[in-house]
């Protein structure tokens, strides 16, 4: 099968939004391969290169948007993450000054001095992401930012929200089916900010970042909404909520869960008290704008 | 003196955004007298008109964006405040599902059932706002939203961030000077949601609600930026932050003013002490998609 | 009138405990001066007494448990506050690492640097609290912490909950009725942690510390239960909540301040109504293992 | 191997509490078998026995306080979870008004109507745990609430903290080691509150709730103190923080794992870039006093 490749043909994009041009169209059913660049932009190759300097602008560049041919708000778009490849041979993270879980941050300031700024580069060799001896981890990649555009916004590409986006959820990974509203004509699919690996809640803000190679088919369920994004594994159904604090995170994604599970007949109720025994919650990232959490239930408990 | 009157031509705006056509452009030290709707777009005028059922498309109207000329990136535009006159004879407010601090809404959902739909509508009278002989309040009013065009993204005219908006501030009233940041070449100047006067917090999520004609006198400091929106009053420096949860809205807010109190010679920690005995911090709202605090000191303590 | 005076016989108590011998019997109606020591034990009379130093054991040390007489499970315990008097010549303050608004703490704990630690002696001349030309507050007293004892926990000085205990709210003040509900036989009081003068939020942890002679009159109301603390002022009528995220504290005080006007005859939704448009909120503390906030509304409004 | 059966002699305890008298005393090196209620009291077996009337006091039944030989301040127990072994032969779970996630509470509340209460019994059948052909899962038991006694506080039954507590985090099950501090001589250890299986946050606030006999090995390493509970499984190190809201309980449980690693020779910026990358996260509860998460690393990333 040939696939077709999408490379952005300009400036990349900094928000998810419906007032950029379309870059490409596809139809439902096509599976293309995007390129994209990693969450600093592939400008930190060594350890000196430190953000808060070589930086200029935004982080986090986004591929797209994307025209999906015949989707209308309503609908739904369906994106099967189908592989992920990274485009050099090397992985970074950083701990920088104003971001992260354990540090003061615009949101949420301090009197205190920050820790000090430091950048990791971790080779890629084999299945292995690796710094040092001890800190070597093995290959799991996923896509941290992938959205549709917002109904009337432009929201930033750090942003987390009901359009999918920088998420940073490692459930967004091959093999898995990723829902995501349709709220304007085209669905305007954006993607970017891979990650070679990433611990959740992704402490320190920065994952295992890495330029890469995404092959996704796309499928369109029309005239079928829903209000958070979604994901399906071969065996699980999972919601993702992001909000601040985080319990709100948590509530939204276990109550469009629940709401999954009326789709498929469950009484509000009963979905509720078998979410309580048997659902898993994890946590994707508790550093973005956001804080974005997945609620999980596996397929055998909802299908009858 | 005859001041130049600004209503919106067409559609009224849904979001603070760079990427619309400027209604009218107005230079620096000009005094405008600007018509805004209320945040139900002037549709509810009877206890019947549901805002579930009478509200097409999306709430709090926006009149702008009004493009400052020589407003550059960097700058801070300060808009005075003048006056605030009801262009009717009545104020609106409701309980709506969905919205307000004691019922569940979109960010906070629950498995609960909403508290009943009611509208409320108020009489003018003279420095009166009346709906029976107990509910019945001062005239105190003031601008909901207020804001300038973020850098990139487009935010809903119901959020309240660093570029101002849907603060929901008493503070933002006749006699104060708002200072915005100005973001992009020609700041973008929007406001709307006028109050006739509203409780700490806007519990139910509808202050009393008016159209109203706006009069601002607008500045330009060249050259000096702001993080976050500040307000001055004859007698008081504030800032305003507006994050979820609440405590980091507080944060910012004390933050900001810290930073104030730097610039005019201050050691900031003996400015953190002197807010830790003498400071206000008051609370906009603890609805909107973020919550505004207000922290304040008296200027006799910041000026030397 | 000779009013008993009360001081602590032995240790200060640094919990608000069922589980201690009352210190003393009081009647329903009794008058009393109750010797009270500052948050640092009033070991804190330099600048280089250090608090990380100097403090061996517990802060906020508490005069109590006062037993009085009569006070039945389910009663409310009236504390009119008469008269606050400082017992020596200067008010402390001091920032300290890991207590604060703006610094990481046990409980927000961060890799950042605290900001250094630095103590604050105030004069306390005629009726102005002075650090220097520029840091000189006016004399605004009140009691930092006030509690009945929970009817099976023992709880921390430090903490502020539905006892009352350690709210650290400026409206617990001379001219007030404290109510706090009665949960075990004889109420078991407890009060210690006068302040000087605070600014909302008590930002740095530490407000204008004074050991202090409190006068009280107490008054016992039979058979009459409240959920979370209330005060009430010659004009108003307040309800105190205190939890974390301050949202919900704010829900807490304005969810109690609706009840009260529910049993003045208020429509609970038509008090919800009043309170969006004319309820106040301030912030007592945004530092302690509880954020405490005070809804309040003018008691014209809620008689009729 | 016989081993010590523990039951409690007179009324359970429904707080953790230096100031209750020992119920037994062991040796460090012992292993028990203790003896819980669930927590219903063990009251509610059938569907009509509704909490809300049939739960007469405090929930949550703790056996305890038992007294370890020679604990100490400063020091540290652990206690090795061999056995869990439910005593009947079904577990029971509910909605209960004022209780959950997904519902206004007592911290939390709304004026919304809450959802119907409601009574599951679940069969427990071999390692099936059943209440109809749908809601059938694994038998997961662990133990709900595990606590040392704190310093100062007497905290109820219903609180997780930094003694360990109401934590409900599947993680303190059998084949783990659970390491609490000794606040006092002593230790004072309680438990109870044993589940049958929960999903992640116990989203309704009762799990497969089971009465259960619990077969415990205790040590004491002496002199070696920490900050938050931890926990030790065959392959992993883990911590878990309790607090509002959510985003402070993840930032005190990896913040323990880094102090954790420390001790094992790491550099705590490594070791917090270790975590982003391959840590994970889980939610024991978002439903009680406090939010209970667990970070946890792989030892086979920690030593070395």
């Amino acid at each position: 099968m040939i696939v077709k490749e999408i490379k952005q043909p300009g400036k990349y994009s900094y928000v998810f939004s419906r007032y950029a041009e379309p870059i490409v169209h596809i139809e439902p059913g096509e599976t293309v391969a995007i390129y994209t660049k990693d969450a600093f932009e592939n400008r930190v190759s060594k350890e000196t290169d430190l953000p808060s300097k070589i930086l200029e602008g935004d982080p986090n560049p986004q591929t797209g948007p994307i025209y999906i041919d015949g989707a209308e708000p309503g609908d739904t778009l369906a994106a099967h993450i189908i592989n992920i490849e990274p485009t050099r041979g090397y992985a970074v993270s950083a701990h920088k000054p104003g971001l992260g879980g354990l540090t003061p941050t615009r949101s949420t300031p301090m009197l205190a001095e920050p820790m000090p700024e430091k950048v990791y580069i971790y080779k890629i060799e084999g299945d292995m992401i690796t710094y040092n001896d001890r800190m070597s981890y093995p290959w799991r990649p996923f896509i941290g930012t992938i959205a549709t555009a917002p109904r009337l916004e432009a929201l930033s590409a750090l942003t987390p929200f009901d359009n999918g986006g920088n998420m940073d959820t490692p459930e967004t990974k091959p093999g898995n089916i990723v829902y995501l509203p349709v709220n304007i004509p085209g669905a305007y699919f954006y993607t970017g900010d891979c990650h070679a690996g990433q611990g959740d809640g992704e402490l320190c803000g920065f994952a295992l970042e890495i330029p890469a190679k995404v092959t996704i088919k796309f499928d369109l369920i029309k005239g079928k909404s829903i209000n958070w994004p979604r994901i399906e594994s071969p065996s699980e159904f999972m919601a993702i909520g992001s909000a601040r604090p985080m319990e709100d995170a948590a509530r939204i994604a276990y109550a469009e869960l629940i709401e999954w599970m009326v789709e498929y007949g469950w009484d509000k109720y009963d979905a509720h008290q078998v979410l309580s025994q048997i659902g898993k919650l994890s946590v994707g990232n508790m550093v973005d704008t956001y804080y974005s959490l997945v609620a999980k239930i596996e397929k055998k408990y909802v299908k009858f």
